[in-house]
């Protein structure tokens, strides 16, 4: 089954201790709809501006994702600029560009509509709101956030919590959010907010999954050497996704493997600036290390 | 077969944003020995003062430890006395009196001489290998250590690593150590200052385990009210030598199922002040948390 997916289609210069790059395709769904492309016909939303650079819809096609639903609009592309520190955790923004971002309206064309999974991957919670408001009877909804909008649109942001069937953010935001410093406590809460899958990301710590099942604790694929770790948290819910849609049973019976698939695709997307890495990627390269995740965790 | 445990002895005093305990029982043999006691029997090493509670020789001796190798000095028992904060992660020292501590020179009764597994818990490098000169041909040796020794006794510690199968130590300390960011890069470099076996410690997140087997990523047991980590990391590996000292075959076919005993037994210790906890637990409660681990981490 296909997966629809929204969020940031963005151009990003990323800089790190050891390299600089400038306009690398970027943003939460361009992140999300590569990850999931291996696994499933992709559906994307977004927007983009007329100096969006024409690699980069090959870029998308050959990865086979519908661009009915990009835009292309007069004015700039998103443009966010970026600087990691030495141990690749922190990072400073040293520019956000929004362009035509900042008037995007999602709209979902007709055959977008009945998508049965829905990515509504990092991008301001009205716009999630309003791509879920032109679907029809989806399957299975995701949600991914940022600190942004807990800071500014935090109404908005619980209102979609009620409408989701799982909500996928990082540690620091769910500490925000529940203002529990345990995780396990921070899950429980959001749980009662709408959610019936929580899933806090924790980095190269992994994630942590909640759910009807119980816990799952998902480990990061371990990785030698980072070279960029942006787009790995929108790949490990777009791997996810897209391995969901296509899984036979049930949710529950496929999240956990999901969440491995999403793992071993962000390890492939922190190996190379931007998505450098994962778009050379094989689905073969991505089967042997989900085996090697099998060999790294059993006891 | 039996472990023989070298480290502190001492008497913690406790303070948490909800709580204050003062004189606990402490250190890193006391919560390693009680932590392997449901195991293995175990051979302490270590120094008290004449202060000491016989409460605690009595806790001590409940759990079948064998406290030959315990010497009682005229003087104080060495105290410390910390604080966390909300977030339990982050601790500061209020006091540190080493009292008999600060010339203790552990001797070995010749019956602990030949334990086949000695793990050097935390304490001064110089009598980690004071400990490791006594002993006759022991079968596995992990010791444990602290961020002080890498700062005033980095030589010792250096040498120490060199006569040891196993080394076990925290995130912070092993970037301290190799100046490397990445766990898994670290890993690589203190494999070559002589450990076969190189476990990193990561708190709530878990730890690593470098080996001949490759990489092993063992969870934290998920708690959602931490009460006092003073002492996990000790249960860990106390837990872990305990484990391994009495499974059948070699070590490799073990440690692994070792590390998950230690994390178990190290979520006990989180649960109580000091060892309040971790004294109260039946094997059976080890064996139900280990079913859940499977439970926890199976995709």
């Amino acid at each position: 089954m296909s997966v629809l997916i929204v969020g940031s289609t963005a151009l990003d210069s990323i800089k790190t201790p050891n390299a600089e790059k400038p306009r690398l395709l970027g943003g939460s769904a361009s992140h999300a709809a590569v990850a999931a492309s291996y696994f499933a016909p992709v559906k994307l939303v977004g927007v983009v501006g007329d100096d969006f650079p024409a690699k980069y819809v090959k870029l998308y096609r050959k990865h086979r994702i519908d661009l009915a639903g990009l835009q292309i609009q007069p004015g700039k592309t998103f443009h966010w600029a970026g600087e990691y520190e030495v141990n690749m955790n922190n990072r400073k923004t040293l520019l956000t560009e929004l362009g035509v971002f900042e008037r995007f309206t999602p709209h979902l064309p007709d055959t977008y509509k009945q998508s049965p999974f829905a990515l509504l991957a990092n991008i301001a919670p009205a716009l999630q709101h309003h791509v879920l408001d032109q679907m029809i009877r989806p399957k299975f909804i995701v949600a991914d956030t940022m600190d942004l909008w807990l800071n500014i649109a935090l109404d908005d942001l619980l209102r979609l919590l009620s409408r989701l069937d799982g909500f996928v953010l990082n540690d620091s935001e769910a500490h925000q959010l529940t203002q529990e410093d345990n995780l396990f406590a921070a899950m429980k809460k959001i749980h009662r907010m709408g959610p019936k899958y929580v899933i806090i990301k924790k980095g190269s710590h992994g994630s942590v999954l909640s759910g009807p099942k119980g816990h799952f604790l998902c480990p990061a694929y371990p990785l030698p050497k980072v070279l960029d770790p942006t787009g790995a948290g929108d790949s490990f819910v777009g791997g996810l996704m897209g391995y969901l849609s296509t899984a036979r049973g049930g949710i529950d019976a496929n999240i956990r493997r999901a969440m491995i698939y999403g793992s071993v695709v962000a390890s492939f997307c922190c190996e190379g600036f931007g998505l450098n890495r994962t778009i050379r990627v094989k689905r073969a390269d991505i089967e042997k290390r989900v085996e090697e995740m099998t060999q790294l965790t059993r006891f």
